[in-house]
């Protein structure tokens, strides 16, 4: 019974990252989004990845491949986004 | 070392969800936070706290005790808004 809610958590919170992504790809809009949390989220989950190679825990390597992919895509159209809207905001030099 | 790296991995994680409330509190802003991901992370993380409680590991039950009441923040924000823009779009009734 506890490995079957682990187990669940585990799907949940791994696949939960999927419909952000794929709002941010369809809309482009990250204005909501926590550069913060995006920028500590995805190194957070690099280093589970990490320990999971470390300790050889293949569902550990797995449920955090998937999911620092899909962090990387959310924080990388925040980053596209930061860095354009901070672009238009400066003042011309022409 | 594969300790360490587990332990900056789990605290990365948890505490990444604390700019995005502190966010979400300030600016009431959700437009571009995903409902699905919110739901499917809260209902997520409650299963990770009942599995914590089930195999009586403190670690697990502290990181995800924390982790509920942050996303369940920014959930609740993200319920009251789309409540709200689905009460203004739809058609008067006077």
């Amino acid at each position: 019974m506890a490995d079957l809610i682990g187990g669940l958590a585990a799907i949940l919170t791994t696949l939960s990252f999927l419909p952000q992504a794929i709002l941010v790809l369809r809309t482009r809009n990250t204005d909501s989004l926590s550069l913060v949390m995006y920028v500590m989220f995805t190194v957070g989950v690099s280093c589970w990845l990490v320990y999971g190679l470390m300790i050889a825990s293949l569902p550990i390597i797995l449920a955090n491949l998937v999911t620092v992919g899909l962090a990387a895509i959310i924080l990388s159209m925040k980053i596209i986004n930061t860095v354009a809207f901070h672009r238009a905001a400066s003042p011309k030099t022409i």
